[in-house]
Protein backbone atom coordinates (compact mmCIF):
# COMPACT_ATOMS: atom_id res chain seq x y z
CA UNK A 1 0.00 0.00 0.00
CA UNK A 2 1.44 3.58 -0.98
CA UNK A 3 1.79 5.34 2.22
CA UNK A 4 0.95 9.09 1.48
CA UNK A 5 3.71 11.47 2.27
CA UNK A 6 1.71 13.55 4.80
CA UNK A 7 2.37 10.66 7.64
CA UNK A 8 5.17 11.42 7.79
CA UNK A 9 5.72 14.04 10.33
CA UNK A 10 6.31 17.73 9.25
CA UNK A 11 9.60 19.43 10.40
CA UNK A 12 9.86 23.66 9.76
CA UNK A 13 13.66 24.87 10.15
CA UNK A 14 14.86 28.18 10.25
CA UNK A 15 18.45 29.79 11.39
CA UNK A 16 19.90 33.51 11.93
CA UNK A 17 22.69 32.71 9.79
CA UNK A 18 21.08 32.24 6.64
CA UNK A 19 19.27 29.99 4.37
CA UNK A 20 22.80 29.16 2.41
CA UNK A 21 24.33 28.47 5.88
CA UNK A 22 25.74 24.45 6.60
CA UNK A 23 24.44 24.46 10.20
CA UNK A 24 21.15 24.28 8.60
CA UNK A 25 21.96 22.39 5.85
CA UNK A 26 23.07 19.58 8.62
CA UNK A 27 19.64 20.08 10.33
CA UNK A 28 17.72 19.00 7.39
CA UNK A 29 20.07 16.31 6.19
CA UNK A 30 19.86 14.83 10.61
CA UNK A 31 15.69 14.75 10.29
CA UNK A 32 15.18 13.98 6.43
CA UNK A 33 15.33 10.49 6.97
CA UNK A 34 12.26 10.14 8.90
CA UNK A 35 10.65 13.79 8.49
CA UNK A 36 8.87 15.86 5.41
CA UNK A 37 11.33 19.61 5.57
CA UNK A 38 10.63 22.68 4.56
CA UNK A 39 12.99 25.42 5.37
CA UNK A 40 12.01 29.11 5.90
CA UNK A 41 15.49 30.67 6.87
CA UNK A 42 16.35 34.64 6.47
CA UNK A 43 18.18 35.84 2.91
CA UNK A 44 21.19 36.91 4.90
CA UNK A 45 22.67 37.03 8.31
CA UNK A 46 20.91 37.74 11.28
CA UNK A 47 22.50 36.98 14.03
CA UNK A 48 21.34 38.64 17.03
CA UNK A 49 18.44 39.16 15.90
CA UNK A 50 16.74 37.97 19.01
CA UNK A 51 12.95 37.80 18.77
CA UNK A 52 12.81 41.21 16.91
CA UNK A 53 9.75 41.21 13.87
CA UNK A 54 9.53 43.49 11.01
CA UNK A 55 6.78 46.33 11.34
CA UNK A 56 7.63 48.89 9.25
CA UNK A 57 8.17 47.07 5.76
CA UNK A 58 6.88 44.21 4.02
CA UNK A 59 8.45 41.06 4.53
CA UNK A 60 8.41 38.81 1.45
CA UNK A 61 9.66 34.83 0.75
CA UNK A 62 11.17 33.54 -2.41
CA UNK A 63 11.58 29.89 -3.11
CA UNK A 64 11.00 27.01 -3.16
CA UNK A 65 14.75 26.47 -4.39
CA UNK A 66 14.93 22.90 -6.23
CA UNK A 67 18.21 23.28 -6.77
CA UNK A 68 19.38 23.71 -3.57
CA UNK A 69 17.51 20.82 -1.90
CA UNK A 70 19.87 17.93 -1.20
CA UNK A 71 17.90 16.13 1.27
CA UNK A 72 14.96 16.25 -0.61
CA UNK A 73 13.83 19.30 1.88
CA UNK A 74 11.87 22.38 -0.13
CA UNK A 75 14.01 25.59 0.61
CA UNK A 76 12.88 28.92 1.07
CA UNK A 77 14.88 32.24 1.99
CA UNK A 78 12.31 35.23 3.77
CA UNK A 79 13.66 39.07 3.85
CA UNK A 80 12.67 39.20 7.98
CA UNK A 81 14.45 38.39 10.76
CA UNK A 82 13.90 34.83 11.71
CA UNK A 83 10.84 35.16 14.04
CA UNK A 84 9.53 36.50 11.02
CA UNK A 85 10.04 33.31 9.15
CA UNK A 86 8.35 30.91 11.69
CA UNK A 87 5.44 33.56 11.46
CA UNK A 88 5.60 33.55 7.97
CA UNK A 89 6.09 29.46 7.40
CA UNK A 90 3.49 28.96 9.78
CA UNK A 91 0.95 31.21 8.00
CA UNK A 92 1.27 31.20 4.33
CA UNK A 93 4.55 28.46 3.49
CA UNK A 94 4.01 25.45 5.39
CA UNK A 95 1.18 22.84 3.86
CA UNK A 96 -0.09 21.57 7.41
CA UNK A 97 0.83 22.33 10.81
CA UNK A 98 4.43 21.63 11.34
CA UNK A 99 5.45 18.56 14.30
CA UNK A 100 8.38 20.27 15.33
CA UNK A 101 10.51 23.63 14.42
CA UNK A 102 14.11 23.63 14.35
CA UNK A 103 16.66 26.38 14.52
CA UNK A 104 20.37 26.34 13.25
CA UNK A 105 22.82 24.84 14.17
CA UNK A 106 24.36 28.37 15.09
CA UNK A 107 27.99 28.98 14.10
CA UNK A 108 28.42 30.20 17.46
CA UNK A 109 27.26 28.93 20.99
CA UNK A 110 23.67 30.35 22.83
CA UNK A 111 24.42 29.11 25.76
CA UNK A 112 23.62 31.71 29.00
CA UNK A 113 22.58 34.77 28.68
CA UNK A 114 23.32 34.66 25.01
CA UNK A 115 19.48 33.08 24.31
CA UNK A 116 18.48 36.43 25.02
CA UNK A 117 20.11 37.75 22.03
CA UNK A 118 20.50 34.97 19.58
CA UNK A 119 17.89 35.12 16.53
CA UNK A 120 18.14 31.04 16.58
CA UNK A 121 16.55 31.45 20.07
CA UNK A 122 13.86 33.59 19.05
CA UNK A 123 12.91 31.66 16.21
CA UNK A 124 12.52 28.93 18.96
CA UNK A 125 10.88 31.06 21.15
CA UNK A 126 8.34 32.08 18.75
CA UNK A 127 7.67 28.68 17.87
CA UNK A 128 6.64 27.51 21.33
CA UNK A 129 4.54 30.57 21.55
CA UNK A 130 2.34 29.34 18.67
CA UNK A 131 2.30 25.72 20.45
CA UNK A 132 4.90 23.36 18.35
CA UNK A 133 7.70 22.11 19.76
CA UNK A 134 10.94 23.69 19.22
CA UNK A 135 14.06 23.40 19.33
CA UNK A 136 17.71 25.42 19.33
CA UNK A 137 20.78 24.14 18.30
CA UNK A 138 24.54 25.91 18.44
CA UNK A 139 27.65 25.64 18.45
CA UNK A 140 30.40 26.21 21.37
CA UNK A 141 33.10 27.61 19.03
CA UNK A 142 35.71 27.38 21.83
CA UNK A 143 38.51 25.50 19.40
CA UNK A 144 38.25 28.72 16.66
CA UNK A 145 36.61 27.67 13.57
CA UNK A 146 33.92 25.29 12.27
CA UNK A 147 33.55 24.31 9.19
CA UNK A 148 36.76 25.47 7.74
CA UNK A 149 37.64 23.09 9.98
CA UNK A 150 35.43 19.78 10.13
CA UNK A 151 32.04 18.56 8.93
CA UNK A 152 29.55 17.38 11.31
CA UNK A 153 30.49 13.75 12.43
CA UNK A 154 27.95 11.26 11.87
CA UNK A 155 27.19 10.14 15.89
CA UNK A 156 25.81 14.36 16.12
CA UNK A 157 23.26 13.81 12.86
CA UNK A 158 22.47 10.51 14.79
CA UNK A 159 21.85 12.05 18.09
CA UNK A 160 19.80 15.19 16.71
CA UNK A 161 17.98 13.04 14.81
CA UNK A 162 17.14 10.64 17.64
CA UNK A 163 16.47 13.83 19.91
CA UNK A 164 13.82 15.43 17.34
CA UNK A 165 12.23 11.75 17.47
CA UNK A 166 11.60 11.74 21.20
CA UNK A 167 10.17 14.91 21.20
CA UNK A 168 7.89 14.72 17.87
CA UNK A 169 6.66 11.49 19.77
CA UNK A 170 6.27 12.98 23.27
CA UNK A 171 6.16 16.45 22.89
CA UNK A 172 7.50 18.63 25.48
CA UNK A 173 5.78 20.73 28.56
CA UNK A 174 3.40 23.37 27.29
CA UNK A 175 5.00 26.60 26.97
CA UNK A 176 8.47 24.83 26.99
CA UNK A 177 11.12 24.74 24.04
CA UNK A 178 14.72 23.43 24.35
CA UNK A 179 18.13 25.43 23.96
CA UNK A 180 20.68 23.17 23.20
CA UNK A 181 24.43 23.89 22.86
CA UNK A 182 26.99 21.45 21.56
CA UNK A 183 30.45 21.30 22.69
CA UNK A 184 31.76 20.09 19.07
CA UNK A 185 30.33 19.00 15.29
CA UNK A 186 32.67 16.28 15.39
CA UNK A 187 32.18 14.04 18.06
CA UNK A 188 29.05 13.56 20.48
CA UNK A 189 29.20 12.52 24.08
CA UNK A 190 26.21 12.77 25.17
CA UNK A 191 23.71 15.19 26.40
CA UNK A 192 23.15 16.77 29.85
CA UNK A 193 19.95 18.55 31.24
CA UNK A 194 20.84 21.77 32.45
CA UNK A 195 19.90 25.49 33.90
CA UNK A 196 20.98 28.59 32.41
CA UNK A 197 24.46 29.93 33.28
CA UNK A 198 24.62 33.11 35.17
CA UNK A 199 27.01 35.30 33.21
CA UNK A 200 27.58 38.62 31.46
CA UNK A 201 28.87 40.57 28.33
CA UNK A 202 32.03 42.52 29.42
CA UNK A 203 33.83 45.15 27.30
CA UNK A 204 31.55 45.27 24.83
CA UNK A 205 32.37 48.30 22.64
CA UNK A 206 35.63 48.83 20.17
CA UNK A 207 36.25 52.04 18.28
CA UNK A 208 35.68 52.13 15.22
CA UNK A 209 37.28 54.52 12.48
CA UNK A 210 35.77 57.07 10.34
CA UNK A 211 36.76 58.96 8.41
CA UNK A 212 33.99 61.33 7.86
CA UNK A 213 33.01 62.25 11.90
CA UNK A 214 34.30 62.02 15.11
CA UNK A 215 35.39 58.78 16.77
CA UNK A 216 32.00 58.22 17.90
CA UNK A 217 31.39 55.21 16.34
CA UNK A 218 31.55 51.55 18.10
CA UNK A 219 31.66 47.72 16.91
CA UNK A 220 30.12 45.47 18.98
CA UNK A 221 32.05 43.13 20.53
CA UNK A 222 32.78 42.03 23.93
CA UNK A 223 34.19 39.15 26.26
CA UNK A 224 31.55 36.56 28.26
CA UNK A 225 32.09 36.19 31.60
CA UNK A 226 30.78 32.86 33.45
CA UNK A 227 29.48 34.16 37.02
CA UNK A 228 29.30 30.43 37.95
CA UNK A 229 32.41 28.70 36.74
CA UNK A 230 32.25 26.30 39.70
CA UNK A 231 28.60 25.07 39.21
CA UNK A 232 28.20 21.55 37.94
CA UNK A 233 24.79 22.07 36.87
CA UNK A 234 24.65 24.93 34.25
CA UNK A 235 24.97 24.56 30.23
CA UNK A 236 28.69 25.86 30.31
CA UNK A 237 29.49 23.04 32.89
CA UNK A 238 28.17 20.25 30.80
CA UNK A 239 29.78 22.07 27.43
CA UNK A 240 33.48 22.37 29.32
CA UNK A 241 32.72 18.92 30.07
CA UNK A 242 32.15 17.84 26.54
CA UNK A 243 28.68 17.09 26.93
CA UNK A 244 25.64 19.04 24.95
CA UNK A 245 24.12 20.87 26.87
CA UNK A 246 19.76 20.98 27.05
CA UNK A 247 18.00 24.02 28.82
CA UNK A 248 14.33 23.74 28.78
CA UNK A 249 13.24 27.16 28.53
CA UNK A 250 10.34 28.65 29.41
CA UNK A 251 8.29 31.49 27.77
CA UNK A 252 6.54 32.68 30.43
CA UNK A 253 8.73 35.53 31.92
CA UNK A 254 6.96 36.28 35.53
CA UNK A 255 9.59 36.14 38.56
CA UNK A 256 6.55 34.16 40.31
CA UNK A 257 9.31 33.48 43.31
CA UNK A 258 9.60 38.21 43.38
CA UNK A 259 5.76 38.29 43.29
CA UNK A 260 5.78 38.87 47.01
CA UNK A 261 8.85 40.94 47.24
CA UNK A 262 6.96 43.30 44.56
CA UNK A 263 3.95 43.24 46.55
CA UNK A 264 6.23 44.76 49.35
CA UNK A 265 7.73 47.14 47.53
CA UNK A 266 4.71 48.97 46.61
CA UNK A 267 3.54 49.28 50.54
CA UNK B 1 26.68 73.64 51.98
CA UNK B 2 26.86 73.57 48.15
CA UNK B 3 25.19 69.82 47.58
CA UNK B 4 27.05 68.23 44.53
CA UNK B 5 24.83 67.08 41.95
CA UNK B 6 25.82 63.21 41.99
CA UNK B 7 24.63 63.11 45.34
CA UNK B 8 21.40 62.74 43.35
CA UNK B 9 20.69 59.08 41.78
CA UNK B 10 21.24 59.14 38.16
CA UNK B 11 18.84 57.63 35.90
CA UNK B 12 19.41 55.94 32.48
CA UNK B 13 16.37 56.50 29.95
CA UNK B 14 15.91 55.13 26.80
CA UNK B 15 12.39 53.83 24.80
CA UNK B 16 12.17 51.98 21.47
CA UNK B 17 10.19 54.62 19.95
CA UNK B 18 13.12 57.23 19.35
CA UNK B 19 14.44 59.98 21.46
CA UNK B 20 12.16 62.53 19.92
CA UNK B 21 9.19 60.82 21.63
CA UNK B 22 6.48 61.96 24.03
CA UNK B 23 6.88 59.60 26.32
CA UNK B 24 10.33 59.37 26.58
CA UNK B 25 10.12 63.19 27.80
CA UNK B 26 7.51 61.92 29.52
CA UNK B 27 9.24 59.73 31.95
CA UNK B 28 11.97 62.75 31.96
CA UNK B 29 9.96 64.98 33.68
CA UNK B 30 8.17 62.57 35.92
CA UNK B 31 11.66 61.30 37.58
CA UNK B 32 13.99 64.87 37.04
CA UNK B 33 12.73 66.56 40.17
CA UNK B 34 14.84 63.70 41.95
CA UNK B 35 17.20 62.60 39.70
CA UNK B 36 20.16 63.38 37.30
CA UNK B 37 18.48 62.50 33.90
CA UNK B 38 20.69 61.11 31.05
CA UNK B 39 18.48 59.94 27.55
CA UNK B 40 20.37 57.24 25.42
CA UNK B 41 17.42 56.39 22.95
CA UNK B 42 17.18 55.02 19.38
CA UNK B 43 17.65 57.97 16.44
CA UNK B 44 14.19 56.60 14.93
CA UNK B 45 11.27 53.80 15.88
CA UNK B 46 12.40 50.90 16.65
CA UNK B 47 9.35 49.02 17.89
CA UNK B 48 9.62 45.10 17.53
CA UNK B 49 13.76 45.03 18.54
CA UNK B 50 13.37 42.54 21.11
CA UNK B 51 16.40 42.20 22.74
CA UNK B 52 18.71 42.36 19.47
CA UNK B 53 21.83 44.22 19.10
CA UNK B 54 23.82 45.08 16.03
CA UNK B 55 26.87 43.15 15.37
CA UNK B 56 27.42 44.01 11.79
CA UNK B 57 28.02 48.03 11.33
CA UNK B 58 29.26 50.53 13.40
CA UNK B 59 27.03 51.63 16.12
CA UNK B 60 27.32 55.40 16.61
CA UNK B 61 25.79 58.33 19.08
CA UNK B 62 25.15 61.98 18.53
CA UNK B 63 24.53 64.62 21.43
CA UNK B 64 23.98 65.72 23.51
CA UNK B 65 20.76 67.88 22.24
CA UNK B 66 20.86 70.80 24.75
CA UNK B 67 17.83 72.51 22.82
CA UNK B 68 15.20 69.34 23.39
CA UNK B 69 16.08 68.94 27.17
CA UNK B 70 13.01 70.49 28.77
CA UNK B 71 13.72 69.39 32.45
CA UNK B 72 17.46 69.52 32.42
CA UNK B 73 17.93 65.76 31.35
CA UNK B 74 21.20 65.68 28.38
CA UNK B 75 19.56 63.68 25.60
CA UNK B 76 21.39 61.77 23.38
CA UNK B 77 20.56 59.87 20.14
CA UNK B 78 22.26 56.11 19.21
CA UNK B 79 21.88 54.81 15.57
CA UNK B 80 21.64 51.11 17.21
CA UNK B 81 18.70 49.28 18.63
CA UNK B 82 17.56 49.80 22.55
CA UNK B 83 19.39 47.07 23.82
CA UNK B 84 22.52 48.73 22.19
CA UNK B 85 21.72 52.45 23.25
CA UNK B 86 21.89 50.63 27.02
CA UNK B 87 24.86 48.91 26.28
CA UNK B 88 26.65 51.77 24.60
CA UNK B 89 25.17 53.85 27.59
CA UNK B 90 26.90 52.30 29.79
CA UNK B 91 30.37 52.22 28.77
CA UNK B 92 30.78 55.47 26.73
CA UNK B 93 28.00 57.78 27.77
CA UNK B 94 26.54 57.75 31.59
CA UNK B 95 29.25 59.47 33.70
CA UNK B 96 28.74 56.69 36.88
CA UNK B 97 26.87 53.72 37.20
CA UNK B 98 23.19 54.17 36.95
CA UNK B 99 20.69 53.69 40.04
CA UNK B 100 17.70 53.39 37.72
CA UNK B 101 17.36 52.25 33.93
CA UNK B 102 13.90 53.17 32.74
CA UNK B 103 11.91 52.28 29.20
CA UNK B 104 9.47 53.86 27.52
CA UNK B 105 6.52 55.27 27.83
CA UNK B 106 5.98 52.82 25.13
CA UNK B 107 2.85 53.33 22.08
CA UNK B 108 1.39 50.37 22.42
CA UNK B 109 1.08 47.36 25.49
CA UNK B 110 3.80 45.09 26.36
CA UNK B 111 1.72 42.71 28.31
CA UNK B 112 1.42 39.31 27.96
CA UNK B 113 3.58 37.48 25.24
CA UNK B 114 4.41 41.14 23.87
CA UNK B 115 7.45 41.55 25.99
CA UNK B 116 8.88 38.93 23.75
CA UNK B 117 8.79 41.35 20.92
CA UNK B 118 9.12 44.60 22.47
CA UNK B 119 11.87 46.79 22.28
CA UNK B 120 10.97 48.28 25.31
CA UNK B 121 11.31 45.11 27.20
CA UNK B 122 14.63 44.40 25.42
CA UNK B 123 16.47 47.37 26.37
CA UNK B 124 14.64 46.65 30.12
CA UNK B 125 16.09 42.73 29.92
CA UNK B 126 19.30 44.72 28.76
CA UNK B 127 19.68 46.71 32.36
CA UNK B 128 18.80 43.95 34.13
CA UNK B 129 21.38 41.33 32.49
CA UNK B 130 24.13 44.61 33.34
CA UNK B 131 23.16 44.46 37.50
CA UNK B 132 20.85 47.52 36.96
CA UNK B 133 17.50 48.22 38.80
CA UNK B 134 14.99 48.60 35.71
CA UNK B 135 11.73 49.19 34.73
CA UNK B 136 9.86 49.51 31.33
CA UNK B 137 6.46 51.28 31.12
CA UNK B 138 4.41 50.96 28.12
CA UNK B 139 0.54 52.27 27.70
CA UNK B 140 -2.39 49.98 26.59
CA UNK B 141 -3.90 51.58 23.60
CA UNK B 142 -7.24 50.24 23.83
CA UNK B 143 -9.49 53.43 23.86
CA UNK B 144 -7.61 54.51 20.38
CA UNK B 145 -5.02 57.41 20.29
CA UNK B 146 -2.76 58.70 23.34
CA UNK B 147 -0.66 61.72 23.10
CA UNK B 148 -2.94 62.96 20.09
CA UNK B 149 -5.94 62.60 22.41
CA UNK B 150 -5.01 63.72 25.65
CA UNK B 151 -1.15 64.42 27.52
CA UNK B 152 -0.24 62.63 30.95
CA UNK B 153 -1.77 63.29 33.46
CA UNK B 154 -0.47 64.96 36.53
CA UNK B 155 -0.94 61.63 38.94
CA UNK B 156 0.07 58.95 36.87
CA UNK B 157 3.46 61.39 36.79
CA UNK B 158 3.69 61.44 40.35
CA UNK B 159 2.66 57.90 40.68
CA UNK B 160 5.83 57.00 38.28
CA UNK B 161 8.20 58.85 40.10
CA UNK B 162 7.41 56.96 43.28
CA UNK B 163 7.91 53.84 41.54
CA UNK B 164 10.78 54.90 40.85
CA UNK B 165 11.95 55.97 44.23
CA UNK B 166 10.88 53.55 45.63
CA UNK B 167 13.24 51.14 43.71
CA UNK B 168 15.97 53.12 43.86
CA UNK B 169 15.59 52.82 47.98
CA UNK B 170 15.06 49.33 48.55
CA UNK B 171 16.81 47.87 44.66
CA UNK B 172 14.70 44.71 43.33
CA UNK B 173 15.54 41.06 43.51
CA UNK B 174 18.51 39.53 41.53
CA UNK B 175 18.42 38.87 37.57
CA UNK B 176 14.52 40.63 38.47
CA UNK B 177 13.00 43.59 36.11
CA UNK B 178 9.58 45.28 36.55
CA UNK B 179 7.09 45.06 32.97
CA UNK B 180 4.65 47.96 34.17
CA UNK B 181 1.72 48.25 31.49
CA UNK B 182 -0.53 51.32 32.27
CA UNK B 183 -4.35 51.61 30.93
CA UNK B 184 -4.34 55.18 30.65
CA UNK B 185 -2.97 58.43 30.47
CA UNK B 186 -4.20 60.47 32.44
CA UNK B 187 -5.64 58.76 35.25
CA UNK B 188 -3.97 56.53 38.02
CA UNK B 189 -6.31 54.07 39.52
CA UNK B 190 -3.29 52.01 41.51
CA UNK B 191 -0.75 49.30 40.34
CA UNK B 192 -1.24 45.45 40.93
CA UNK B 193 1.30 43.28 41.12
CA UNK B 194 0.77 39.99 38.37
CA UNK B 195 1.79 37.88 36.31
CA UNK B 196 1.82 37.93 32.45
CA UNK B 197 -0.88 36.60 30.86
CA UNK B 198 -1.00 33.43 28.22
CA UNK B 199 -2.31 34.57 24.89
CA UNK B 200 -0.90 34.39 21.28
CA UNK B 201 -0.99 36.50 18.10
CA UNK B 202 -3.35 35.26 15.47
CA UNK B 203 -3.88 36.47 11.72
CA UNK B 204 -0.52 38.11 11.40
CA UNK B 205 0.28 38.81 7.82
CA UNK B 206 -1.39 41.22 5.19
CA UNK B 207 -1.00 40.71 1.93
CA UNK B 208 1.16 43.95 0.60
CA UNK B 209 0.58 45.07 -3.08
CA UNK B 210 3.74 45.61 -5.14
CA UNK B 211 3.88 46.73 -8.78
CA UNK B 212 7.10 44.51 -9.38
CA UNK B 213 6.83 40.68 -8.31
CA UNK B 214 4.11 38.69 -7.32
CA UNK B 215 1.93 38.96 -4.50
CA UNK B 216 4.06 37.14 -1.91
CA UNK B 217 4.65 40.33 0.39
CA UNK B 218 3.14 40.92 3.73
CA UNK B 219 2.58 43.03 5.84
CA UNK B 220 2.90 42.04 9.99
CA UNK B 221 0.07 42.79 11.55
CA UNK B 222 -2.40 40.30 13.83
CA UNK B 223 -4.88 40.59 16.74
CA UNK B 224 -4.09 39.48 20.03
CA UNK B 225 -5.68 36.77 21.89
CA UNK B 226 -5.41 36.42 25.61
CA UNK B 227 -6.16 32.48 26.62
CA UNK B 228 -7.08 33.34 30.15
CA UNK B 229 -9.76 36.22 29.17
CA UNK B 230 -11.08 34.90 32.85
CA UNK B 231 -7.91 35.02 34.88
CA UNK B 232 -8.11 37.43 37.53
CA UNK B 233 -4.17 37.43 38.28
CA UNK B 234 -2.99 38.25 34.97
CA UNK B 235 -1.40 41.56 33.33
CA UNK B 236 -4.37 41.94 31.31
CA UNK B 237 -7.16 41.19 33.90
CA UNK B 238 -5.24 44.32 35.55
CA UNK B 239 -5.47 46.59 32.62
CA UNK B 240 -9.30 45.63 32.36
CA UNK B 241 -9.19 46.24 35.72
CA UNK B 242 -7.95 49.71 35.07
CA UNK B 243 -5.09 48.89 36.99
CA UNK B 244 -1.50 49.53 36.30
CA UNK B 245 -0.12 46.18 35.70
CA UNK B 246 3.60 45.34 37.54
CA UNK B 247 4.92 41.78 36.46
CA UNK B 248 8.46 40.91 37.83
CA UNK B 249 10.19 39.82 35.11
CA UNK B 250 13.49 36.93 34.84
CA UNK B 251 16.32 37.19 33.17
CA UNK B 252 16.63 33.29 33.88
CA UNK B 253 14.64 31.64 31.20
CA UNK B 254 15.42 27.96 32.53
CA UNK B 255 12.11 26.40 32.90
CA UNK B 256 13.09 24.88 35.97
CA UNK B 257 10.01 22.97 36.63
CA UNK B 258 10.70 21.03 33.06
CA UNK B 259 13.97 19.67 33.69
CA UNK B 260 13.03 16.50 35.36
CA UNK B 261 10.18 16.04 31.94
CA UNK B 262 12.94 16.72 29.91
CA UNK B 263 15.66 14.53 31.81
CA UNK B 264 12.64 11.88 31.39
CA UNK B 265 12.76 12.69 27.42
CA UNK B 266 16.58 11.54 27.06
CA UNK B 267 16.27 7.72 28.76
Amino acid sequence: MHTPSHTRPLILITNDDGYTATGIRDLARAVSTFADVVVVAPDGPRSGAACAITPTVPVYYVGPYDDLSLDGETIYSCSGTPVDCIKLAMEEIVPRQPNLILSGINHGDNASVSCHYSGTMGAVLEGCLKGVPSIGFSLWLQHGDWYEKEPIGEDVMTAIGALCQKVIEQGLPEEVCLNVNLPSISKFRGWKVCRQARGRWSGEWASASNPRVDGRHFWLTGSFIDLEPNASDTDFAALRSGYCSIVPITIDMTAYNAIEATNQLLL
